[in-house]
């Protein structure tokens, strides 16, 4: 369990040590995802050419694996990298964008949980569930569940990949399976803006390259979303302000941020 | 013919149905569209692979189709994609950007307008006299024309694919072949800025998942990009402000705004 | 040698001529590199397939290749595009993002260079020595080098290649191997927001198509993006404000903003 003084301990050693974070991820996110890292401290790099990913994988401290506007080509890189990144024993945090709106994201979704056996999973409530049961339909990548709902099957899947399970929503669930973390911050407008939930689990990212207790690094980077988010959205008329202003916060977060923001609950099981 | 009030509950119904907009789009303007989509409470998703635009047209409300940035790969995935769409009677608006600039260009768009017969084209004047004539030379992706002069290509080219064709520029024209609509809201600024007619087109997209009347549907989107580029003009020091004050306005637009901003005339042929 | 006045002439020259760049350039900053182009006054196409690519190039007043997220069906329509260019006599701007990250990329940049012998080649300090020497290990995409331990790599790199070579920094140095600009203009915050690096390449490509002496391009562009970087710098809040002031500025750069800010020093060899 961490509260506000190791969270910003870990926003310090991202600041401190700008790990490379390998991003593989989709075409809409791309620009936001990489200056959110920047923002931070960390240094993002995209690059998915088969060719390179194993070398580029190679020199980074955390891989992210996004199936946002997956193809096939794109998917080959996606394991390819994964299969790496365990042997170079990089974490790898996953965000199974859409799954369930479609069989092919179903299919793809699973077969890098199975083949990159990824550290950390960050997904809506629908995607969530998509994930563990491959029963739920999800309408495109939006979620049509909550959190609450959510959680018996994060925990499970949690459990079933040895991984770190993220919900995020209103509410973001995080657990390892035995303990759960609930971040309450955050603002409803994030969702009317493209790309929030991929540049959370980029933003995880660059923690699980600087923290090797994945459920801390999952705790942190939601933690920094919320909060960022939260602030941003006290100074913007719309959601088109959002992505200036959640920048600048990103960049600007410090200690009493943290201290006087934090909405941090944990629930032992 | 509709006015005000009818596009005004146009865009309550994109609020209140938050219709899923699958778009096949270039990569120039995935987050710009995406961003347009859901500050108009519509749900955008941008997918593009051969294995599943089927199974997403099935879920979705309208299908985009842009050719910004095409490939080979990429445009059989927007033929698979608007055939299905026909199959299923989902609305389908194409962009033809930049046709006429290369042979590809007009090739690929015309093979388009054939195979998934859209029901609305959106396109800048050079692109619209390109579309009908294949003998315009179009500048890269701007217009080298104006809406007056290419408004019989618009009506011909309506008529000969049974769908409404939209001249975008300083005025605006939507024509079903029969009637004509002008809008002449907006602002010259919104050319310094890329991506804005695939907004539009986009935006269009939103309108034709909740309104059957094509024709209506092009005038709402329209309407609602020219009064929302207009008011964000007023508030931005330049180009790079424009973006950011557009999409505030498209989540903020009311009734009022629309009223007294409207500027939209009907000719009858 | 050039000087305020003359580097004004060439930003009224882009706005009067609005050049045609052709980029082909990566996913990241497609959006930021075509908005910086349009506020120049430069008209920005986006065009990487393969059918396609020299018909653009022929009607293109300069060619951009950027390798920033590169694949090989990318890289094919680099060097064919790149070819078309050389017989067209169409100036060639050069991005090496990344070399030296893996060998694909030093392998890719090499080929570049030597099928398609760029006009101008602009890249950070780490690049500019991985092209040179292949055997300096660059970190992901940021340069861990400073430019003036770069700048005897820069020398010989324009000279073996006979290009103008720009290596991009705190101070950047613009060499044809004979003589070197120092332009001491930007702002340390423009390294917190992608693909500055990017677009200081496709400004220079802007440049390129309205100059015909490559040396003067290539100042002209670094000095546009230094004076504008560091005017956004003064009115921002963090790296989120940079682009949308960045952008407002590039478009209104006036004869003052140049003689009131530049610091361009010139050294003789």
């Amino acid at each position: 369990m961490i509260y506000a003084e190791e969270i910003y301990a870990g926003i310090e050693q991202v600041r401190a040590k700008s790990p490379l974070v390998h991003n593989i991820t989709n075409f809409v996110v791309m620009n936001n995802t990489a200056n959110a890292l920047l923002a931070m401290g960390a240094s993002p790099v995209m690059a998915h050419a088969w060719e390179e990913v194993e070398d580029m994988v190679a020199i980074a401290s955390a891989l992210v694996i996004n199936m946002g506007t997956l193809s096939d080509e794109w998917v080959k890189s996606m394991l390819k990298a994964g299969r790496k990144a365990k042997e170079t024993n990089t974490p790898i945090v996953f965000d199974p964008v859409g799954v369930g709106a479609t069989p092919y994201r179903t299919e793809v979704a699973q077969k890098i949980i199975q083949e990159c056996k990824p550290d950390i999973i960050r997904g809506n409530a629908s995607e969530i569930m998509a994930l563990n049961h491959s029963n739920i339909k999800t309408k495109g990548v939006d979620s049509t569940e909550t959190g609450d709902t959510a959680l018996a099957s994060a925990k499970e899947l949690a459990v079933n990949t040895h991984s770190v399970v993220v919900i995020s929503g209103a509410t973001d669930f995080i657990t390892d399976g035995k303990n759960v973390a609930k971040v309450s911050n955050g603002a409803p407008i994030m969702t009317k803006v493209t790309g929030m939930g991929c540049t959370a689990t980029a933003v995880v990212g660059a923690f699980a390259g600087v923290e090797k207790d994945m459920f801390k690094a999952a705790i942190m980077g939601m933690v920094c979303m919320g909060i960022c988010g939260e602030i941003a959205n006290v100074k913007s008329a719309g959601p088109g302000s959002i992505p200036e202003n959640f920048l600048n916060q990103l960049y600007l977060i410090d200690k009493l941020n943290i201290e006087s923001n934090l909405k941090l609950e944990y629930e032992s099981l």
